[in-house]
């Protein structure tokens, strides 16, 4: 098997097997997770699983819920598969290209579909060195894509949920008009007065309500990083570590 | 002439006469104005300029500019252009639809395009009975056309900016997209916590940065609205008292 690591998530309640190098769930799927409004014995579609930390979240938090994943490296599913398994979790993986998914599928709607869809690290100087870490960054299937295949996938007032960088809220707006209605954005802030970084955007399967734009979730305290302290705020530290829920709410509390 | 009252914008720095019933300037123009980086010398067209406020609070900021202006309504740009002259202002005002601009302007190129497009006021529960406050408030001519000529009348690198209701931040980044880059959205926030109620969005001739969504900025103090007592945020008050400009920064101030 393809050397990996293990690692802790929700504060040890998850554990997750993923390759060593390449690609590595960071705390994007986790808050993507924590922001679906789920509820006992829906359906969930995660497009772009990868080793299925988004969905095996989702899955710890909301009990009796129908999780499937698509996912297209075989060596990811296969990851996605064994921490479903060691979590005691059921997720059922498809190794799949998202624009041709497979006929069990595609004969299915589901309540919910969420995605964190790859995204160049712009921290990186180079193209990734490793496959599985460029495809999982770069960017193969147009954005435009995954927005056509959730709404086609979702069930009548289904919600789609997205989490990607800031910078691509314009595209993520303009595919979701085209399909879907009662579009959502909650943004995240890595600090107070900074712009935001990444995007929670949620739309709806026939929605008709007006566009909201929510005051912005702030990720981390004070105004500097603060050498190795760990410096999440109350709220994002009680969703990464507790598993507490993100809704999409206007929230009187300041973090 | 048309009833009409005499407004105190800036403290009292900028004196501005609108009809008394119909569509009146509020903080928007105000704010716009103040978003805008314009520096002397430069030109700038305002679209829809109703009575003149946004070119008038621009051209008190910032001196030396060459302002013009576009009004469909004959009354409101007849008002723009005696509250530029009590104002000791200079601004040439057309009396024109935007979407079939004068050849005067057609022939020029831009620094800077500004709107502040009519909106429907959702507080109201049915259309405006005044006309002109309709044809202000209401939608007759698409945003997209709004954004087409801000387009083509921009000089290269010039800035569109656009002050709206968050509601239609979708249409203003799909109709952006196309024409312009380097598009930037700085959220007006009631208060703190609460769903952005305004944007103002800017974008660039030939730009080719990447989107940013910045920090809201927060209008007013305090959770709810406290009786008759001014709320405004220190920020927000030095901008409509004193004139200061809002500029799309990252800030580390909160308010």
């Amino acid at each position: 098997m393809i050397r990996h690591t293990r690692n802790a998530f929700l504060d040890g309640r998850l554990t997750i097997c993923q390759p060593a190098k390449g690609y590595r769930a960071g705390v994007d799927p986790v808050l993507l997770a924590a922001s679906i409004p789920a509820t006992k014995g829906q359906s969930v579609l995660e497009l772009g699983c990868g080793v299925g930390t988004a969905s095996l979240c989702l899955g710890h938090r909301v009990r009796g819920l129908a999780l499937s994943g698509v996912e297209l490296q075989e060596d990811y599913a296969q990851f996605a598969r064994c921490n479903a398994a060691e979590n005691g979790q059921s997720l059922a993986v498809f190794c799949a290209d998202l624009t041709n998914l497979p006929s069990e599928l595609r004969q299915k709607r589901f309540d919910h579909v969420i995605a964190n869809p790859p995204y160049f690290d712009r921290q990186a100087s180079t193209v990734a060195q490793d496959r599985g870490r460029e495809v999982a960054l770069g960017e193969d299937t147009p954005l435009d894509a995954w927005i056509e295949t959730a709404s086609k996938r979702l069930a009548p007032k289904g919600f789609a949920t997205f989490i990607h960088r800031a910078e691509r809220l314009p595209d993520l707006l303009s595919a979701m008009m085209l399909r879907l209605g009662s579009i959502e954005v909650l943004p995240l802030q890595p600090r107070v007065g900074r712009d935001a970084n990444l995007v929670l955007v949620r739309a709806r399967k026939g929605g008709r309500a007006a566009f909201r734009l929510h005051a912005p979730v702030l990720l981390h305290e004070g105004r500097a990083h603060d050498g190795d302290r760990e410096s999440y705020t109350p709220r994002v530290r009680r969703v990464l570590r507790d598993g507490d829920a993100l809704p999409f709410l206007e929230h009187p509390e300041k973090t």
